[in-house]
Protein backbone atom coordinates (compact mmCIF):
# COMPACT_ATOMS: atom_id res chain seq x y z
CA UNK A 1 0.00 0.00 0.00
CA UNK A 2 1.38 3.68 -0.75
CA UNK A 3 -0.07 5.78 1.41
CA UNK A 4 2.20 8.68 0.21
CA UNK A 5 0.77 9.43 -3.78
CA UNK A 6 0.42 13.13 -3.44
CA UNK A 7 4.24 14.05 -2.89
CA UNK A 8 6.13 11.15 -3.92
CA UNK A 9 8.10 10.89 -0.40
CA UNK A 10 7.39 7.41 1.44
CA UNK A 11 8.58 6.62 4.82
CA UNK A 12 8.12 2.68 5.79
CA UNK A 13 7.36 3.75 9.71
CA UNK A 14 5.02 6.05 8.72
CA UNK A 15 3.31 4.05 5.94
CA UNK A 16 3.01 0.45 8.67
CA UNK A 17 0.85 3.51 11.03
CA UNK A 18 -0.99 5.43 8.17
CA UNK A 19 -1.78 1.45 7.52
CA UNK A 20 -2.94 0.37 11.08
CA UNK A 21 -5.18 3.42 11.07
CA UNK A 22 -6.96 2.76 8.18
CA UNK A 23 -7.48 -1.10 9.56
CA UNK A 24 -9.10 0.91 12.28
CA UNK A 25 -11.28 3.13 10.10
CA UNK A 26 -12.21 -0.22 8.28
CA UNK A 27 -13.38 -1.94 11.29
CA UNK A 28 -15.18 1.38 12.63
CA UNK A 29 -17.46 1.12 9.11
CA UNK A 30 -17.93 -2.10 8.99
CA UNK A 31 -19.86 -1.83 12.83
CA UNK A 32 -21.19 1.45 12.09
CA UNK A 33 -22.70 0.11 8.64
CA UNK A 34 -24.15 -3.05 10.16
CA UNK A 35 -25.46 -0.42 13.12
CA UNK A 36 -27.63 0.94 10.61
CA UNK A 37 -29.16 -2.18 8.97
CA UNK A 38 -29.99 -3.46 12.19
CA UNK A 39 -31.85 0.06 12.86
CA UNK A 40 -33.70 -0.05 9.59
CA UNK A 41 -34.45 -4.32 10.07
CA UNK A 42 -36.02 -3.08 13.79
CA UNK A 43 -38.20 0.14 12.75
CA UNK A 44 -39.62 -2.18 9.44
CA UNK A 45 -40.20 -5.08 11.56
CA UNK A 46 -41.14 -3.09 15.09
CA UNK A 47 -38.34 -5.38 16.31
CA UNK A 48 -37.68 -3.98 20.04
CA UNK A 49 -34.88 -6.05 20.71
CA UNK A 50 -32.92 -5.20 17.66
CA UNK A 51 -33.43 -2.00 18.70
CA UNK A 52 -32.18 -1.87 22.14
CA UNK A 53 -28.97 -4.07 20.88
CA UNK A 54 -28.31 -1.28 18.44
CA UNK A 55 -29.02 1.37 21.05
CA UNK A 56 -26.53 -0.16 23.63
CA UNK A 57 -23.89 -0.97 21.24
CA UNK A 58 -23.58 2.73 19.86
CA UNK A 59 -21.23 3.49 23.10
CA UNK A 60 -18.79 1.38 21.14
CA UNK A 61 -18.60 3.12 17.73
CA UNK A 62 -18.65 6.57 19.98
CA UNK A 63 -15.09 4.56 22.06
CA UNK A 64 -13.68 3.61 18.53
CA UNK A 65 -13.91 7.32 17.13
CA UNK A 66 -12.23 8.52 20.66
CA UNK A 67 -9.16 5.86 19.81
CA UNK A 68 -8.84 6.54 16.42
CA UNK A 69 -8.85 10.00 16.90
CA UNK A 70 -5.91 9.66 19.38
CA UNK A 71 -3.98 7.39 17.38
CA UNK A 72 -4.55 9.41 15.07
CA UNK A 73 -2.80 12.60 17.00
CA UNK A 74 -0.10 10.59 18.52
CA UNK A 75 0.98 9.10 14.76
CA UNK A 76 1.24 12.92 13.97
CA UNK A 77 3.12 13.45 16.97
CA UNK A 78 5.95 11.13 16.45
CA UNK A 79 6.13 10.91 12.85
CA UNK A 80 6.09 14.30 11.48
CA UNK A 81 4.71 13.58 8.07
CA UNK A 82 4.62 15.56 5.30
CA UNK A 83 1.98 17.61 3.67
CA UNK A 84 0.65 14.20 1.59
CA UNK A 85 0.55 11.83 4.45
CA UNK A 86 -0.48 14.66 7.07
CA UNK A 87 -3.60 14.86 4.61
CA UNK A 88 -4.08 11.50 4.78
CA UNK A 89 -4.29 10.98 8.26
CA UNK A 90 -6.90 14.78 8.92
CA UNK A 91 -8.91 12.29 6.27
CA UNK A 92 -9.08 9.45 8.31
CA UNK A 93 -9.84 11.78 11.78
CA UNK A 94 -12.67 14.03 9.84
CA UNK A 95 -14.17 10.17 8.17
CA UNK A 96 -14.30 8.33 11.72
CA UNK A 97 -16.50 11.85 12.59
CA UNK A 98 -18.75 11.07 10.17
CA UNK A 99 -19.05 7.27 10.52
CA UNK A 100 -19.70 8.71 14.54
CA UNK A 101 -22.87 10.83 13.14
CA UNK A 102 -23.77 8.09 11.28
CA UNK A 103 -23.90 5.75 14.49
CA UNK A 104 -25.92 8.78 16.08
CA UNK A 105 -28.12 8.42 13.07
CA UNK A 106 -28.94 4.69 13.58
CA UNK A 107 -28.90 5.06 17.51
CA UNK A 108 -31.91 7.75 16.45
CA UNK A 109 -33.69 5.16 13.80
CA UNK A 110 -33.68 2.19 16.73
CA UNK A 111 -35.47 4.59 19.23
CA UNK A 112 -37.89 5.17 16.35
CA UNK A 113 -38.50 1.44 16.13
CA UNK A 114 -38.81 1.18 19.79
CA UNK A 115 -41.71 3.64 19.84
CA UNK A 116 -43.03 2.17 17.50
CA UNK A 117 -43.12 -1.33 18.54
CA UNK A 118 -44.47 0.19 22.19
CA UNK A 119 -47.45 2.25 20.06
CA UNK A 120 -47.66 -1.54 18.62
CA UNK A 121 -47.36 -0.65 15.36
CA UNK A 122 -47.36 -2.89 12.19
CA UNK A 123 -45.78 -3.41 9.14
CA UNK A 124 -48.03 -0.82 6.93
CA UNK A 125 -47.78 1.14 3.88
CA UNK A 126 -44.70 3.23 3.56
CA UNK A 127 -42.14 0.20 4.05
CA UNK A 128 -41.83 -1.02 0.74
CA UNK A 129 -39.75 2.69 -0.15
CA UNK A 130 -38.13 2.64 3.16
CA UNK A 131 -36.93 -0.91 2.64
CA UNK A 132 -35.37 0.36 -0.56
CA UNK A 133 -34.11 3.32 0.61
CA UNK A 134 -32.60 1.45 3.46
CA UNK A 135 -30.95 -1.24 1.02
CA UNK A 136 -29.86 1.81 -0.64
CA UNK A 137 -28.04 3.44 1.78
CA UNK A 138 -26.49 0.55 3.05
CA UNK A 139 -25.06 -0.40 -0.30
CA UNK A 140 -23.73 3.10 -0.32
CA UNK A 141 -21.80 2.75 3.23
CA UNK A 142 -19.94 -0.48 2.02
CA UNK A 143 -19.08 0.99 -1.17
CA UNK A 144 -17.79 4.18 0.52
CA UNK A 145 -15.73 2.35 2.78
CA UNK A 146 -14.84 0.31 -0.04
CA UNK A 147 -13.29 2.89 -1.90
CA UNK A 148 -11.50 4.52 1.27
CA UNK A 149 -9.78 1.03 1.67
CA UNK A 150 -8.63 0.80 -1.70
CA UNK A 151 -7.78 4.81 -1.84
CA UNK A 152 -9.97 4.86 -5.19
CA UNK A 153 -10.97 7.96 -6.36
CA UNK A 154 -12.81 7.35 -9.04
CA UNK A 155 -14.66 4.67 -6.79
CA UNK A 156 -15.45 7.28 -4.42
CA UNK A 157 -16.80 9.83 -6.63
CA UNK A 158 -19.24 7.18 -8.22
CA UNK A 159 -20.42 6.28 -4.92
CA UNK A 160 -20.96 10.26 -3.90
CA UNK A 161 -22.92 10.95 -6.69
CA UNK A 162 -25.09 8.04 -5.40
CA UNK A 163 -26.22 10.11 -2.73
CA UNK A 164 -28.75 12.11 -5.01
CA UNK A 165 -30.81 8.85 -5.81
CA UNK A 166 -31.04 8.54 -1.66
CA UNK A 167 -32.28 12.13 -1.42
CA UNK A 168 -34.79 11.75 -4.27
CA UNK A 169 -36.00 8.59 -2.18
CA UNK A 170 -36.40 10.63 0.60
CA UNK A 171 -38.73 13.61 -0.79
CA UNK A 172 -40.48 11.00 -2.28
CA UNK A 173 -41.42 9.67 1.13
CA UNK A 174 -42.01 12.91 2.92
CA UNK A 175 -44.49 14.01 0.06
CA UNK A 176 -46.71 10.53 0.34
CA UNK A 177 -46.32 11.09 4.39
CA UNK A 178 -47.91 14.27 3.82
CA UNK A 179 -50.80 13.29 1.92
CA UNK A 180 -51.36 10.10 4.51
CA UNK A 181 -51.67 12.52 7.41
CA UNK A 182 -54.04 14.87 5.52
CA UNK A 183 -55.64 11.93 4.32
CA UNK A 184 -55.74 10.01 8.34
CA UNK A 185 -54.60 12.58 11.16
CA UNK A 186 -55.24 9.61 13.56
CA UNK A 187 -51.92 8.53 12.25
CA UNK A 188 -49.95 11.63 12.45
CA UNK A 189 -47.90 10.32 15.36
CA UNK A 190 -46.61 6.84 13.46
CA UNK A 191 -46.11 9.14 10.48
CA UNK A 192 -44.45 11.58 11.65
CA UNK A 193 -41.72 9.16 13.56
CA UNK A 194 -41.22 7.59 10.00
CA UNK A 195 -40.70 10.69 8.36
CA UNK A 196 -37.73 11.40 11.17
CA UNK A 197 -36.44 7.68 10.36
CA UNK A 198 -36.58 9.03 6.51
CA UNK A 199 -34.49 12.14 7.35
CA UNK A 200 -32.21 9.78 8.97
CA UNK A 201 -31.41 7.63 6.24
CA UNK A 202 -31.29 10.32 4.01
CA UNK A 203 -28.48 12.28 6.33
CA UNK A 204 -26.70 8.83 6.36
CA UNK A 205 -26.28 9.20 2.71
CA UNK A 206 -24.84 12.70 3.29
CA UNK A 207 -22.04 11.51 5.98
CA UNK A 208 -21.27 8.30 3.76
CA UNK A 209 -20.82 11.08 0.68
CA UNK A 210 -18.43 13.33 2.75
CA UNK A 211 -16.28 10.02 3.73
CA UNK A 212 -16.26 9.10 0.16
CA UNK A 213 -14.92 13.24 -0.37
CA UNK A 214 -12.42 12.91 2.48
CA UNK A 215 -11.37 9.85 0.15
CA UNK A 216 -10.57 11.83 -3.07
CA UNK A 217 -9.32 14.41 -0.52
CA UNK A 218 -6.57 11.58 0.50
CA UNK A 219 -5.59 10.42 -3.20
CA UNK A 220 -5.82 13.67 -4.52
CA UNK A 221 -4.49 15.91 -2.33
CA UNK A 222 -7.38 18.14 -3.41
CA UNK A 223 -10.40 19.39 -1.43
CA UNK A 224 -13.63 18.58 -3.32
CA UNK A 225 -16.05 19.41 -0.36
CA UNK A 226 -18.61 22.87 -1.64
CA UNK A 227 -17.65 22.54 -5.45
CA UNK A 228 -19.68 20.88 -8.09
CA UNK A 229 -20.12 17.58 -9.06
CA UNK A 230 -18.32 18.12 -12.74
CA UNK A 231 -15.50 19.85 -11.01
CA UNK A 232 -14.79 17.02 -8.71
CA UNK A 233 -14.82 14.77 -12.03
CA UNK A 234 -12.03 16.67 -13.66
CA UNK A 235 -10.20 16.67 -10.12
CA UNK A 236 -10.57 13.39 -9.88
CA UNK A 237 -9.28 12.53 -13.32
CA UNK A 238 -6.49 14.92 -12.83
CA UNK A 239 -8.01 16.75 -15.95
CA UNK B 1 -1.89 34.39 24.34
CA UNK B 2 -0.61 31.26 25.63
CA UNK B 3 -1.80 28.65 23.10
CA UNK B 4 0.54 25.83 24.23
CA UNK B 5 -0.47 24.74 28.16
CA UNK B 6 -1.36 21.35 27.51
CA UNK B 7 3.02 20.54 27.81
CA UNK B 8 4.50 23.64 28.63
CA UNK B 9 6.24 24.11 25.20
CA UNK B 10 6.16 27.66 23.08
CA UNK B 11 7.20 28.60 20.14
CA UNK B 12 6.66 31.94 19.12
CA UNK B 13 6.19 31.17 15.33
CA UNK B 14 3.86 28.44 16.13
CA UNK B 15 1.85 30.79 18.54
CA UNK B 16 1.54 33.73 15.55
CA UNK B 17 0.46 30.34 13.40
CA UNK B 18 -2.31 30.08 16.23
CA UNK B 19 -3.06 33.38 16.77
CA UNK B 20 -4.01 34.07 13.42
CA UNK B 21 -6.00 30.51 12.59
CA UNK B 22 -8.02 31.53 16.06
CA UNK B 23 -9.00 34.61 14.38
CA UNK B 24 -9.85 33.20 11.56
CA UNK B 25 -12.10 31.25 13.20
CA UNK B 26 -13.73 33.74 15.33
CA UNK B 27 -14.53 35.43 12.07
CA UNK B 28 -15.95 32.25 11.02
CA UNK B 29 -18.14 32.12 13.68
CA UNK B 30 -19.42 35.06 13.64
CA UNK B 31 -20.99 35.44 10.60
CA UNK B 32 -22.44 31.67 11.02
CA UNK B 33 -24.33 33.36 13.88
CA UNK B 34 -25.59 36.06 11.83
CA UNK B 35 -27.04 33.66 9.60
CA UNK B 36 -28.46 31.68 12.33
CA UNK B 37 -30.03 35.09 13.60
CA UNK B 38 -31.01 36.33 10.52
CA UNK B 39 -32.79 32.77 9.13
CA UNK B 40 -34.58 32.88 12.34
CA UNK B 41 -35.83 36.32 12.10
CA UNK B 42 -36.70 34.92 8.32
CA UNK B 43 -38.94 31.96 9.24
CA UNK B 44 -40.69 33.81 12.50
CA UNK B 45 -41.67 36.85 9.82
CA UNK B 46 -41.96 35.30 6.69
CA UNK B 47 -39.25 37.65 5.47
CA UNK B 48 -38.39 35.64 1.91
CA UNK B 49 -35.81 38.58 0.92
CA UNK B 50 -33.74 37.81 4.05
CA UNK B 51 -33.81 34.24 3.95
CA UNK B 52 -32.68 34.74 0.21
CA UNK B 53 -29.88 36.70 1.52
CA UNK B 54 -28.93 33.69 4.20
CA UNK B 55 -28.67 31.52 1.68
CA UNK B 56 -26.55 33.24 -0.91
CA UNK B 57 -24.47 33.84 1.90
CA UNK B 58 -23.70 30.47 2.89
CA UNK B 59 -20.99 29.72 -0.04
CA UNK B 60 -19.00 32.21 2.15
CA UNK B 61 -19.29 29.88 4.99
CA UNK B 62 -18.12 26.84 3.38
CA UNK B 63 -15.37 28.63 1.29
CA UNK B 64 -14.18 29.42 5.08
CA UNK B 65 -14.04 26.58 6.20
CA UNK B 66 -11.83 25.27 3.50
CA UNK B 67 -9.68 28.03 3.70
CA UNK B 68 -8.94 27.99 7.25
CA UNK B 69 -8.82 24.39 7.06
CA UNK B 70 -6.04 24.17 3.94
CA UNK B 71 -4.44 26.85 6.62
CA UNK B 72 -4.19 24.60 9.15
CA UNK B 73 -2.62 22.08 7.72
CA UNK B 74 0.12 24.44 6.49
CA UNK B 75 0.72 25.67 9.43
CA UNK B 76 1.13 21.82 11.01
CA UNK B 77 4.00 21.11 8.07
CA UNK B 78 5.47 23.94 8.55
CA UNK B 79 5.28 23.91 12.71
CA UNK B 80 5.83 20.40 13.34
CA UNK B 81 4.11 21.24 16.47
CA UNK B 82 4.29 19.45 19.52
CA UNK B 83 1.19 17.39 20.74
CA UNK B 84 -0.36 20.09 22.70
CA UNK B 85 0.10 22.79 20.14
CA UNK B 86 -0.99 19.89 17.62
CA UNK B 87 -4.41 19.46 19.38
CA UNK B 88 -4.83 23.33 19.31
CA UNK B 89 -5.09 22.85 15.56
CA UNK B 90 -6.67 19.85 15.50
CA UNK B 91 -9.12 21.45 17.52
CA UNK B 92 -9.82 24.24 15.05
CA UNK B 93 -10.31 21.87 12.26
CA UNK B 94 -13.17 20.61 14.06
CA UNK B 95 -14.54 23.58 15.66
CA UNK B 96 -14.56 24.67 11.96
CA UNK B 97 -16.34 21.96 10.62
CA UNK B 98 -19.29 22.29 13.46
CA UNK B 99 -19.33 26.15 12.14
CA UNK B 100 -19.96 25.02 8.81
CA UNK B 101 -22.79 22.63 9.53
CA UNK B 102 -24.37 25.09 11.56
CA UNK B 103 -24.53 26.90 8.72
CA UNK B 104 -25.84 24.59 6.61
CA UNK B 105 -28.76 24.08 9.29
CA UNK B 106 -29.61 28.65 8.68
CA UNK B 107 -29.64 27.76 5.24
CA UNK B 108 -32.48 24.91 5.75
CA UNK B 109 -34.53 27.20 8.29
CA UNK B 110 -33.79 30.28 5.73
CA UNK B 111 -35.48 27.39 2.98
CA UNK B 112 -38.22 27.21 5.26
CA UNK B 113 -39.05 30.42 5.44
CA UNK B 114 -38.96 30.85 1.96
CA UNK B 115 -41.22 28.19 0.97
CA UNK B 116 -43.73 29.65 4.57
CA UNK B 117 -43.71 32.92 2.47
CA UNK B 118 -44.66 31.64 -0.64
CA UNK B 119 -47.58 29.64 1.00
CA UNK B 120 -48.78 32.98 2.02
CA UNK B 121 -48.15 32.40 6.01
CA UNK B 122 -48.80 34.63 9.08
CA UNK B 123 -47.14 34.93 12.01
CA UNK B 124 -49.11 32.46 14.00
CA UNK B 125 -49.20 30.59 17.85
CA UNK B 126 -46.25 28.17 17.83
CA UNK B 127 -43.98 31.75 17.15
CA UNK B 128 -43.41 32.95 20.90
CA UNK B 129 -41.65 29.49 21.61
CA UNK B 130 -39.63 29.78 18.48
CA UNK B 131 -38.68 32.98 19.21
CA UNK B 132 -37.19 31.79 22.77
CA UNK B 133 -35.37 29.13 21.38
CA UNK B 134 -33.64 30.79 18.75
CA UNK B 135 -32.94 33.69 21.14
CA UNK B 136 -31.03 31.04 23.24
CA UNK B 137 -29.45 29.11 20.54
CA UNK B 138 -28.18 32.44 19.18
CA UNK B 139 -26.61 33.36 22.71
CA UNK B 140 -25.05 29.64 23.66
CA UNK B 141 -23.56 30.44 19.97
CA UNK B 142 -21.69 33.60 21.23
CA UNK B 143 -20.86 32.38 24.44
CA UNK B 144 -18.87 29.48 22.97
CA UNK B 145 -16.98 31.66 20.66
CA UNK B 146 -16.12 33.74 23.73
CA UNK B 147 -15.21 30.86 25.49
CA UNK B 148 -13.12 29.60 22.34
CA UNK B 149 -11.32 33.15 22.17
CA UNK B 150 -10.24 33.28 25.82
CA UNK B 151 -9.51 29.31 26.02
CA UNK B 152 -11.65 29.32 28.96
CA UNK B 153 -12.76 25.63 29.89
CA UNK B 154 -15.24 26.26 32.89
CA UNK B 155 -17.13 28.88 30.53
CA UNK B 156 -16.78 26.51 27.54
CA UNK B 157 -18.31 24.01 30.37
CA UNK B 158 -21.25 26.46 31.42
CA UNK B 159 -22.26 26.98 27.78
CA UNK B 160 -21.90 23.03 27.01
CA UNK B 161 -24.56 22.63 30.11
CA UNK B 162 -26.98 25.05 27.76
CA UNK B 163 -27.82 22.32 25.34
CA UNK B 164 -30.33 20.36 27.60
CA UNK B 165 -32.73 23.82 27.85
CA UNK B 166 -32.70 23.91 23.89
CA UNK B 167 -33.27 20.19 23.60
CA UNK B 168 -35.90 20.57 26.36
CA UNK B 169 -37.08 23.66 24.27
CA UNK B 170 -37.65 21.53 21.07
CA UNK B 171 -39.18 18.32 22.93
CA UNK B 172 -41.97 20.84 23.59
CA UNK B 173 -42.46 22.40 20.51
CA UNK B 174 -42.58 18.71 19.10
CA UNK B 175 -45.31 17.80 21.69
CA UNK B 176 -47.25 20.60 20.59
CA UNK B 177 -46.96 21.08 17.27
CA UNK B 178 -48.16 16.93 17.26
CA UNK B 179 -51.59 18.32 19.05
CA UNK B 180 -51.78 21.06 16.85
CA UNK B 181 -51.55 18.52 13.59
CA UNK B 182 -54.18 15.91 14.98
CA UNK B 183 -56.71 19.27 15.82
CA UNK B 184 -56.32 20.89 12.45
CA UNK B 185 -55.01 18.43 9.85
CA UNK B 186 -55.39 21.56 7.01
CA UNK B 187 -52.15 22.86 8.84
CA UNK B 188 -50.20 20.22 8.55
CA UNK B 189 -47.55 21.34 5.65
CA UNK B 190 -46.84 24.67 7.88
CA UNK B 191 -46.61 22.96 10.88
CA UNK B 192 -44.43 20.21 9.65
CA UNK B 193 -42.14 22.63 7.79
CA UNK B 194 -42.42 24.44 11.70
CA UNK B 195 -40.86 21.18 13.11
CA UNK B 196 -37.99 21.15 10.92
CA UNK B 197 -37.06 24.33 11.97
CA UNK B 198 -37.39 23.72 15.52
CA UNK B 199 -35.26 19.98 14.76
CA UNK B 200 -32.39 22.44 13.02
CA UNK B 201 -32.46 24.82 15.78
CA UNK B 202 -32.02 22.14 18.30
CA UNK B 203 -29.19 20.24 15.37
CA UNK B 204 -27.25 23.96 15.92
CA UNK B 205 -27.30 23.65 19.60
CA UNK B 206 -25.59 20.25 19.19
CA UNK B 207 -22.82 21.85 17.36
CA UNK B 208 -22.37 24.45 19.57
CA UNK B 209 -21.75 21.85 22.09
CA UNK B 210 -19.78 20.49 20.06
CA UNK B 211 -17.63 23.32 20.06
CA UNK B 212 -17.43 23.97 23.64
CA UNK B 213 -16.10 20.60 24.47
CA UNK B 214 -13.15 20.82 21.40
CA UNK B 215 -12.55 24.08 23.08
CA UNK B 216 -12.18 22.34 26.71
CA UNK B 217 -10.17 19.51 24.60
CA UNK B 218 -8.03 22.43 23.29
CA UNK B 219 -7.19 23.72 27.08
CA UNK B 220 -7.29 20.74 28.73
CA UNK B 221 -5.76 18.15 26.35
CA UNK B 222 -8.36 15.94 27.23
CA UNK B 223 -11.16 14.35 24.80
CA UNK B 224 -14.55 14.75 26.32
CA UNK B 225 -17.05 13.56 24.08
CA UNK B 226 -19.28 10.59 24.95
CA UNK B 227 -18.54 11.09 28.82
CA UNK B 228 -20.76 12.24 31.11
CA UNK B 229 -21.56 15.70 32.27
CA UNK B 230 -20.07 15.08 35.76
CA UNK B 231 -16.51 13.79 34.42
CA UNK B 232 -16.37 16.70 32.11
CA UNK B 233 -16.76 18.77 34.62
CA UNK B 234 -14.15 17.21 36.93
CA UNK B 235 -11.67 17.42 33.81
CA UNK B 236 -12.28 21.13 34.11
CA UNK B 237 -11.65 21.65 37.19
CA UNK B 238 -8.75 19.58 37.34
CA UNK B 239 -9.92 17.02 39.80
Amino acid sequence: MNTSRVDGHTSQAFDADMNEIVNKVLDMGSLVTHQVEKAIYAFIHTDADMARAVISKDDEVNHLEVKIDEHCVQVLVRRQPTAGDLRAVIAAIKTIKDLERIGDQAKRIARSAIKAAEAGAEADRAFPEFEMMGTRVVRMLQDAMTAFRNHDAQEALQVALQDKAIDSDYESILRQNMTYMMEDPRNITRIVEMTWVGRAIERIGDHARNVCEYTIYFVKGRDVRHIDDAQIEAIVQGR
